[in-house]
């Protein structure tokens, strides 16, 4: 299946950039922890981050039900939902060369309100379990009153685009061929540090297993080619 | 000096994370490297990854000319800027307690395109110096096409606001008095890697120092108290 069913998703600039691939919509998504959420209010755009989970070619937002974005994205409006991935910085012989690598999907859609309990507690355990694998069953779950106060959307996948740069910089042949100056990329990489425990625990309270073994581990490691 | 001067502004959830001080955001703009830039598209919500950078008051951003994002951007119509870090992932003991440490800033207005030759060239360079430090005057400025190629925006940072969480989860009493679950925070870091040279240079040509000098440094890390 390929991605860009309509003029919309389809990438403008950069062409070669654009991936085709459902797969990589995933992967994309899977990867990130946080999304930018577009919407409208009073005909301007906003953009706020927010966490996010995927579930087949769903995505599920949430956020408290007084938060204006989560109000306005739910009545029947589109929105835009973009998850970036920054990966290093291209730098080129010339200044107008320069370049980042990275990862990123852009999502078009009007999401649905989820607002059957059982739903919506399943929507909250994919984006639970995509935030931090292992929490859901380990916490105590949320109350009819907590379900209240928190909105939850879903949204299509079928508008979405993927753009990857992953690679040297691409340079005037007139430049490369001077050779007097470096280029080159800087990989940037992220990981998780040691579990900080809060200081109201009790003695005697392990770290488990589903914290401490994401400490050290890569985020959003750039996939061997 | 305080931000929010309009109600849009104004932070409509979590008042307590916002930091109204123009130093907080001048601080989260100079710590990220991309943006989200928000505009409309026939009267949608788009959201596009960006590179950016900061002169005093003023946020520049630069693309193609023949970006779309860029086109509509620059013609007189509201944009939305955000920039996010994320710090660490909040563990709590309960599912509805779950958070995210990080650091944004929102901006609103309606931008200028610059025209005027040394001015376009001075937002490039604060583009370029933000991004690679020290590649403006190491690398081939750009010709008069090259330049022409390229739409540079200034944005004021009048309307902005900023938002930081920074600390352990905040759980229910009753949560937190029963002392049988673990809750902490699970700091995230990122770091540059270690400069891989283009395949295209000749034989001796030496990483320059701005590029070497960044390896190994943290990316964004989060200010001490």
């Amino acid at each position: 299946m390929t991605l860009s069913p309509t003029s919309r998703s389809t990438i403008q600039r950069a062409k070669k950039r654009a991936v085709t691939d459902r797969a990589a919509l995933h992967a994309v998504l899977d990867a990130g922890l946080v999304c930018h959420l577009g919407f409208l209010r009073e005909n301007a755009p906003v953009v706020l981050p927010t966490g996010y989970g995927r579930d087949g070619d769903t995505l599920f937002l949430h956020g408290s039900s007084g938060a204006f974005s989560l109000r306005t994205a739910g009545q029947r409006e589109e929105i835009c939902v973009t998850v970036t991935l920054l990966d290093g910085l291209v730098y080129a012989r010339a200044v107008f060369h320069y370049s980042v690598n990275y990862r990123s999907a852009v999502i078009h859609g009007v999401p649905e309100v989820v607002n059957e309990r059982d739903d919506k507690l399943h929507a909250l355990r994919v984006v639970s379990e995509h935030l931090a694998p292992g929490s859901w069953d380990y916490s105590r779950e949320p109350t009819k009153q907590e379900l209240a106060k928190t909105t939850v959307l879903a949204l299509d996948l079928t508008e979405a685009a993927v753009k990857i740069r992953n690679g040297p910089p691409v340079d005037d042949d007139e430049d490369v061929e001077a050779g007097d100056r470096w280029a080159g990329v800087l990989p940037l990489h992220a990981q998780w540090g040691d579990p900080r425990p809060c200081t109201l625990l009790p003695d005697g309270v392990a770290i488990p297993e589903h914290v401490l073994g994401r400490a050290s581990q890569p985020y959003a490691p750039v996939p061997e080619a």
